[in-house]
């Protein structure tokens, strides 16, 4: 089941490194964004296949001062060749243009600490705060495009700031213009 | 430019007749529901492969007391054969789930009524209504399912009412459910 | 089950009307080519989603002086709206390049001729005839682009004449360079 | 362009270890099969989202006494993380079926030694061999589907063997039976 209720105030990443921004980045300084969270593994199927590109979808969609994208690495098996070096590789080989957390191994067992404190479930996981902080959804496996896109706008909304996708100035901006060719017919 | 902020009341869509619902729909008994309507032709490519699977998405997903899909047949070309009977076999072979409104043929030109009032540029349009009735969203061409999720989300949290997808009784509700398999690595 | 053996030389096309040629087609007159009848109707969802694309698909892949694509307008049911006038509006909505048959109705009911004649049990079917005119394939359903691109490249082999995609002078021939971007590595 | 026509012998792979076979696997051994050789890098975004799952499609679609797929982990970057260590957990993750070839790394550069041998450009890189064990594709880049299914089908065409596709045990065998739902219309 999907809460979009808050679940209280969301409690810090535990971060080994980061990889993608010039400093480290902490949820407490992030007030005044939605920030979503995508913890994957770089083996893990549905991740690269499904979530990735999702993530990198909101990055593209959403001005960065409204909505903040990060990876969070969240290894939970084969930890010795998915570290820190090879998500550098697979960073730079996917091309990732998000900041991406490396969550902090266990010192007693296989799950990190970030996803122990989270209770997630597996990867890919979806984590989505609002721009107060709080926790609002925090989902194990696959949800489409069109319910993220739900959440996100749900909680944009709750700033009442006049909602305006136009002032983007990432690309693909141009995906709001309609493609005149096969998609449309033209009067 | 996508325009959410307020463009005024949606004026009244022109109907030559429904399919799909027992009653006449008009917007002024909508207020409430966020209402997505989505002018289609069927025979536009864009509109078969892209704009009809998307309404049906929308559909699915949202609780039918809280978004209103309605389909808006406005042919502007090959009347002769895009007529009523057609679509009717059109909505039974793709199984059609909301209500189709057709648009009243102009008597003057080539373009119905609807589309003249509502200033589109062609198919697929995708229109979006908030709760009191103000169009929000007039669109012709393309748009992701993660804009759209976007919108009607912004919109739906304007009621303040605690957003939850899954009040749905639709299928198809187990999306909610993550697929365990190749979707996700479990813990 | 799929016979690529020879079942025979295959029976003439029964045909009310032809698009997109300036003259009739005759099978008898196809000889040396690998002949592709793709049955359809164009209100069958599966048809258009995925039987057509595939049919362009062999139709730009291929020489035109090795594999004839043939479309075959097979309507058994809707006949009012499926009628020739609806179908030359499809075939130029959704641009379609090959040379399309009518299927002739049939005096008695509502199975057309040739559908009859080859005996197929709905739409989409691929029927596949070798350069000597003898039916090869007759299959109701879905098949995969590679099982497609098996048939064909089987039977273009019989002539023992060297096989080179290159000599294709139809668009989209560069799909045979390699795209320098996500879709690989370079050294 | 695509040479289909013999390039000669194929020279036997440069190979440090083998996965997914419990004894090495030799080009000399394979005669009477056509060999498919899937050149890949674990982190090439193009080999994984196109050129595996391809590699899968034609393991899946053809009996293993008539065609023999081989992933060749082709190195030539990243070396220190895509070791065979961390192929393990990606084949594993994967579920890759076929048999997996690491290419031998050279002793004086980056590039692997059956990566040289062949003159390949990068990774995705698909070699074909016929039942003779000639060489008779080598291509850099994506190939569609259609293209692939097109070559392998002409090569088994010259052993004049009548084509069954139907004799394949493997799964998804159910791929040739038509899908009665929305994919097809029936009579």
């Amino acid at each position: 089941m999907i809460h979009i209720k808050s679940q209280g105030l969301a409690p810090e990443l535990h971060v080994q490194s980061w990889l993608n921004t010039p400093e480290p980045l902490s949820l407490s300084n992030l007030r005044g964004k939605v920030v979503v969270i995508h913890a994957f593994q770089m083996l893990c199927p549905g991740c690269v296949s499904h979530g990735i590109p999702q993530a990198n979808a909101i990055h593209a969609l959403y001005p960065s001062d409204e909505v903040q994208v990060i990876g969070l690495h969240a290894v939970f098996e084969h930890h010795q060749v998915m570290n820190v070096e090879a998500l550098k590789a697979f960073a730079d080989e996917y091309r990732l243009p998000f900041p991406i957390a490396v969550d902090e191994p266990s010192t007693t067992g296989s799950i990190p600490q970030t996803m122990k404190t989270y209770q997630m479930r597996g990867t890919p996981t979806l984590i989505i705060l609002d721009q107060h902080g709080y926790l609002r959804l925090n989902h194990f496996g696959r949800l489409t495009d069109m319910q993220v896109g739900n959440f996100i706008g749900y909680l944009l909304a709750e700033t009442k700031k006049p909602l305006s996708l136009s002032q983007s100035n990432k690309s693909p901006g141009n995906q709001h213009r309609p493609k005149i060719d096969d998609d449309t017919c033209l009067i």
